[in-house]
């Protein structure tokens, strides 16, 4: 019988418009147990880059902690990003959502100008070290650009977001809901989920073809 | 062709210890969408009753609004609960979490005395009236109990819950992983999702279930 295959899944808070997009992520999970796969979750321990009515889209003023907020979607089981060890892992995948554009990197702010949140930069760098395979969902994958040069991924077919990730050196390749692109160099899992536009089934077969074809990189 | 059956979905926030459960929301969104159907969902424009660290399992010092944060899983599109209207759908679902008994009606804070919020119980009774069925997951059977005298529910097995549940008048029946309980003098359907110590694969099936038992009472 073969190992269970162990899952790290990151999170950026809670909610599409400053967080982790709450259906990619809770059907990353659901697709991962799917697979027979086990998982953990980890966020960074800082505040959030912003706090967003999800029914105005409006600013709020107040603040409130990427990880605390995570917490929210894994029933408080998550650990401080700084705790994750690849060599631990048989794969690692970041739902999508704002806040990968705001908590885990400055994308939203800055454009391909952006910075990566450290701790992030080095999760991505220890697992393509360790060799195990990582997914990217959503605008995802244009955060992994910016830390892995020349990465070939996919983001859908807004053409703002593919010129920015195409500045920051990645090669884009266009795709229709649920589609992966792989790129073999990095072992890295790449779909577009809800930067195209997407009903919750196309989400859940996204995320089961990246876990899927994780498990085949594995 | 069958007409697209239309589901309402009433949230009590976005977070097990204060709000909506995630994961059941998600997975009942899923599992109308899987049925071929469609969904809108409401909460109450009000504020929440607490806010909970989801780490700690601690009282936050914050005031949120119990709409405003369960448009947080529904991705913005959300309509306050006074603006249901029972004859537009064919069923309604309340996914569970605290927020059902601290929001929607003071289960968590009075036990078999509480109270239910006027907007939640007219929501119930009208459907009711129109004879649409209502699912209802996790300890919001607890609170359907409260409104409609001698329903059949079951909230799995947790004994305590089962007594606070008699002592309102309901009957309760014990349920493992995903069963489902129907009370066709109502037309209710209920299942225990988290109040058993359940694994998200059993969530899925959970809804899967209630929504497919909905479909068969319309």
């Amino acid at each position: 019988m073969n190992k269970q295959k162990r899952f790290a899944v990151i999170l950026a808070g809670c909610g599409v418009f400053d967080g982790a997009e709450i259906h990619e992520a809770t059907l990353t999970l659901l697709a991962i147990a799917q697979a027979g796969g086990s998982y953990e979750c980890f966020a960074p321990d800082k505040e959030q880059a912003q706090v967003i009515n999800h029914m105005t889209g409006k600013l709020m003023n107040e603040e409130r902690n990427v990880m605390v907020e995570s917490a929210r979607i894994t029933r408080g089981k998550i650990k401080p990003l700084y705790l994750f060890e690849p060599e631990k892992f048989d794969a690692v995948i970041f739902p999508g959502g704002f806040g990968v554009a705001k908590n885990l990197c400055t994308l939203a702010f800055e454009g391909s100008d952006c910075t990566v949140d450290p701790e992030v930069e080095l999760a991505v760098i220890a697992s393509v070290e360790a060799s195990i395979p990582i997914g990217a969902l959503c605008i995802a994958p244009a955060l992994i650009v910016k830390i892995l040069p020349g990465a070939d991924v996919t983001i859908g077919r807004d053409p703002e977001t593919v010129r920015t990730i195409e500045k920051m050196g990645g090669t884009h390749h266009e795709t229709d809901h649920a589609e992966v692109i792989v790129d073999s160099k990095y072992k890295l899992v790449t779909s577009p989920c809800y930067m195209l536009d997407a009903h919750i089934l196309q989400i859940a077969r996204g995320t089961q073809n990246v876990v899927n074809e994780l498990i085949g990189l594995m």
